[in-house]
């Protein structure tokens, strides 16, 4: 793709500063400027050293921007969509990190007069840690990255949105934004779900004491900012619903194999499972953890 | 402790093992013997380093070993208690490493003839591979070890267990084995059970492309030995059915949250998890991630 004029980025947390840095490390605009309200984070975002300034000032920082990034919280879409409806270039291209995508559409199409210029992301990269200090060029690199683009949307604005993040070395799955919500509802919001809920029986029945590696990983998602998991739960409630039905259904299911003493049943379901996960491991290399794990980190 | 004339192993997997070359490397017994089926699984287990000798001898090994260790998989402990009910000596200790307790001291209480020589043990350590050859002298350092004696357990066959554990480096907590039970069908039951539904949810309703880290980390424990794993939740049964049931509650909880879009409610929710599991997490230093986890390894 040409050289961005300059790329702005809405929100400078810890994916949009990742963003800047990996931008500034490929060499794919020659500006960078980062929005934000508190000045507190965005001190610490310029001290990445990804942006060539950072500013509160919304309209002055877009004015002349060719591509806009918008990484802010879920609950923060509509009013950023709202400012940036009448000040954007008409050729400026927009997208976004936003971990749900009807709702954000949405908004889009709501607010701005050429919603053809926007194009639905969804990087799949994250850590526990938030905030521009955690950010990094190489968080991206090697994770799929969710795009959505509608019949509507410009060729022009996808391949400019498809160059970004191809540039920070993510591999683009492209589907409709339906899908998007379905599909992360199962295998990123209900694990969600389910490690807040595991810690929630666990502050109910007891067994803190005992409680080793098994635990800490399959509750690590509680760990993180409820304020986010509470929009992303809320904008894909319908699709949250469905998985957690489906999950009260699979309960049921073991419930019943336990309750009738079918040890078959049990193998199966566990080995069916086990090899599900390892198929689905053995092709995604980006995601094998690395051989320097220590022992006893794994197990239990 | 006195060192030991003779330390027993009776399966020689990844936990045997690795107490065996712990055992070693602190000097505690004159002489380790490690007992198994497989050819192949011994030869493995001797290559280790940690035992003078394997063999699949039973009686013979354990006629002149003052402590025996069973790290056999719970199907296999009436049986093992069988054979050793008229050859160990009267004054042998008997110990385990079987993830349930109340059905092993059920097992021990039936076959021998003084069930007060036997002291239920669980180091809470593992790790994903297993098998002699991924054992280390290290796996229990740090880690919780439940002992759960009996009102009836000789208080020198409990010293010398404890003293064991102790040697490999492990936390001590003792509990009553119903405790234990109830417990563990908690913190590593429910969660073992919830990564292996989560996995089948993802296979009813779709979604693996965009799974990422989140979805690798909740549901690692599906990954581990399907057959150890229907022996747990079969033996610990009633249990487990328990802390099913309140996951249930907790998921119809959230459900009703989310029918009447209570953000407030929500947030709460997630945030008692996120506090209940950094408070849990900050008094376990044992259980941190090493400092070189690689960004991108977390969140999502």
């Amino acid at each position: 793709m040409d050289k961005l004029e300059q790329l702005t980025v809405i929100g400078t947390g810890l994916l949009g500063t990742s963003v800047a840095l990996g931008v500034r490390a490929a060499g794919l605009a020659h500006r960078i400027v980062g929005v934000g309200r508190r000045a507190a984070t965005l001190d610490a975002a310029y001290a990445t050293g990804g942006y060539d300034e950072v500013t509160s000032d919304l309209p002055a920082a877009v004015r002349r921007s060719d591509l806009i990034l918008i990484a802010v919280p879920l609950s923060g879409f509509d009013s950023v969509f709202q400012q940036l409806a009448t000040i954007v270039r008409d050729d400026a291209v927009l997208t976004d990190v936003g971990s749900t995508k009807q709702s954000v559409l949405a908004a889009a199409r709501k607010r701005l007069s050429h919603p053809g210029r926007f194009v639905g992301s969804h990087p799949m990269a994250g850590r526990e840690q938030q905030g521009p200090e955690a950010a990094s060029a190489e968080l991206c690199r090697g994770k799929p990255c969710i795009i959505t683009p509608e019949p509507d949307t410009d060729a022009d604005a996808l391949a400019v949105v498809d160059g970004l993040w191809e540039a920070l070395g993510m591999r683009l799955i492209r589907m409709s934004a339906e899908e998007h919500d379905r599909e992360t509802a199962v295998i990123s919001h209900l694990p969600h779900a389910m490690a807040a809920l595991i810690v929630q029986v666990a502050a109910e029945l007891g067994g803190w004491d005992v409680a080793s590696t098994g635990f800490r990983d399959t509750t690590r998602l509680a760990s993180s900012n409820p304020p986010m998991r509470a929009d992303i739960l809320s904008a894909n409630r319908d699709q949250v619903l469905e998985a957690l039905a489906a999950m009260r259904g699979q309960i049921g299911r073991l419930e019943a194999i336990l309750v009738r003493r079918d040890r078959d049943s049990l193998l199966d379901l566990l080995e069916q499972s086990q090899r599900a996960r390892d198929r689905w491991l053995s092709g995604r290399p980006d995601l094998r953890k690395s051989a320097e794990d220590p022992p006893g980190q794994e197990g239990e």
